[in-house]
Formats: structure tokens, sequence, C-alpha cells
């Protein structure tokens, strides 16, 4: 299935991607300072290492490309803040989730965005997008606790479905508007409509993985 | 001023620094959540990926002798997370303050200690933690906040000597206890005193840098 003609333009993906990427980085900063156990807040250090890493490369094609990060970011500040507001998960164990499941699903959705790109970044940012983010840790602990609570599994897998619903919607909202009324828009909801089933497809094996149901 | 023989022991050296520079990194990492607009977000999650990248350093020093990062900086969460917390600040400006001029003076210090390390790894230490820390973002922040609101400047003057005390005692608590009753502690005390003349010299040259008297 091809977006390529669904992706935005250049500056606009790079833009969200980093702010993106830098939220991601928030959250398990957070994680980090509030880590039961030195040896997970190590752990999730060097996740947090891999998502800054990912922003700063971000960052790095903006400055090639002669634009400000800074500049090239605002027009994201607000939704994307409201949505990490919104999905940063009242404990522990939900806020790791967050990080997981969001972090898993942003970085699939623009690395699939990302071939809508031009020949001499796409490639480049799918790799970067791709690298390894050090989640092993995350998905441990998380394990480890649903196994031993039946309760707190049931929390979470209910977590997870309202994560995939909010995330879903801000990776809809870096995509062309549809309008009803024009044709065109109507064929890209058609789609859109496919590499959305891939991500959800993504989404549900990381469930799986950590023994909820999606 | 030769303090080799006051240095610990490499373990003990590797653990309390890596524990100091992932503190250092939460701090800075706070920051990026407090910034107040996006291009001092931006500088600041630079001296956060550095702080962390000196974290991963001596992370990977600690792994390469064989030992467990976690076991290792175990002995030092104690302390430095009272210390952390009594140097946070009350405020945005006294939180950069403390990331700046806490972070500068345990980098002096743990290079300066870092020469009584064997030669297969000292130097290499010395220069990881020599390594640019980012923090011009601090310091033109800081500035520019001072030079505009003289209350604050007398403010954070007083937040930088408060801080120096508290940051040289946990400094002093990296090195051999002193007992007043054996003599070459005695002496030890005596050739520990230029070292710490040498690093609040560093130190006020960074207050008056931004404009602060020490």
């Amino acid at each position: 299935m091809d977006i390529s003609s669904l992706a935005p333009g250049v500056q606009h993906f790079l833009g969200q991607a980093a702010y993106s990427e830098l939220g991601e980085f928030e959250s398990l900063a957070r994680a980090v300072a509030t880590a039961p156990n030195l040896a997970v807040k190590e752990g999730l250090s060097s996740a947090a290492g891999r998502a800054l890493s990912k922003h700063h490369g971000l960052i790095t094609e903006i400055r090639r490309r002669g634009h400000e990060p800074a500049v090239e970011m605002a027009p994201f500040v607000v939704s994307l803040d409201a949505f990490r507001a919104k999905t940063a998960g009242v404990n522990w164990h939900e806020l790791l989730l967050s990080c997981y499941l969001v972090g898993g699903l942003l970085d699939d959705f623009f690395i699939r965005l990302s071939d809508g790109l031009p020949r001499d970044i796409g490639p480049r940012v799918a790799q970067l997008l791709g690298e390894d983010s050090g989640t092993d840790v995350l998905v441990h602990e998380l394990q480890t606790a649903i196994e031993n609570d039946q309760a707190l599994g049931s929390q979470l897998a209910m977590w997870g479905r309202r994560l995939v619903g909010d995330t879903l919607l801000v990776a809809r909202s870096a995509m062309p508007a549809t309008d009803p009324t024009n044709g065109r828009a109507g064929s890209n909801e058609s789609r859109i409509e496919p590499v959305f089933t891939e991500l959800i497809a993504a989404h549900t094996r990381r469930m799986d993985g950590l023994g909820l149901t999606a």
C-alpha cells in the first residue's frame, strides 16, 4: 500500500516527527526519574537516550535544510502536548505502557509516512526511526507485573485500547484533511485505511507480547 | 597539587560518578519538560543528552570491568538523591542555575579525582567528563534573566552560594574520611584543601560569567 501521495511536506513531517520524539523522550525521562529500582532506572535511561537521539537526528535534518528547529516544531506543540498529557497515565505501569505503545506506534507511523519523502531524505529518516528503541526493559517490567497481578492486566488492557485510539487520532492529524465533499479526499481516506490496519496489527502484536488482550 | 593517593578505588569512583551524571541528566530532563519556549527546550535537550552520554560512558566502563552498573551505583543513591532534592531549586531559574553550577563543579571534581585512577582508565574517564556539556543555553538564559531583573540576580547569587556549599560537601564525601586522631588523615585534609580552592575558583568564574557575585 503506497501512501506517498498522502505524506505531508518534508518540513511538516520533520517538525512533527521531531517534536513527537521529544515528547517520547520526556515521557521516558519521567519514567527514569520515578523508576522503582536502579536496574530499571538504568535500562530506562538507555531507552530515553534512544528517543533523544532520534529527536536530535531529526533536528539535524531540519538544520541541514537551513531551517530553525524551534520554528518547525512550533505548529505541533499544542496538539502534541495535549496528547502527551492525556496519555501520561495515572501510575507507573500506565506510564510505562504509554512509553512503549505510543512510541512504537508513532515510530511505525512516521517510518511509513517517510516513504512519501524525497529520496535524499526519506530512507535516512526511516533508518533513524527504525533504530532499536531500547524498550526491552519496558517489556520485561510490564510482563512481570502483569503476570503477577491479574487486576493490573485488565486495567492495562483497557489503557492500551485507549492509547491506540488517541495515538491514531494524532497520527491521522498528520495527514491531509479529509473533506467528504471532495472526491480526492474520499479516495485518500480509502488509501489511509490499510495503513492504519497495519499499524493496529503491529500494536496488537505488542499487546499480545505483554499478555494483554488488544 | 596531586590528589592521586586520595582517590577512592576505581569501582567506588565509577559508581559514584555514574550516578552523579544520571542525577545531572534527571535535573536537565526536568528543565526540558518545563522550558518556557521551544528554542530553550531544544538547547536543554542537547545538554541533557550530553549528561546522559557521560553517564552511559561511565556505565560502559563499569561493564567493561565485569561489574553490574546497578550494584556499583547502589551505595550512592540515598546521599545523591537527597543532594539532588536539596539542590533542585524552587523555580525555573534556580533549577537552571543548579544544573549549570552543580554539573560544572562535579565534572571538575571527578576529572580531578580521575588523576588517581589507573592509567588504563583514568585518562579515558577524564576525557569523557571533560566533553562539552552543551550548557551555553543555560548560561544565555540565566544571563538574560539576571540582566533584566536585579532582584532575581540577588536571589540567584544567594542560591549559587548555597549550591557550592552543598556540592563541596557531596564531593568531600567521595574522598577518604578524615579522622582528626589520625595523622595521615590530617595530612590528607591539607592536601584536599588546594583542590577545593581550585574547584571554588572555577565556580567563581562561572558565577562571574553570569553576572553574579560568588
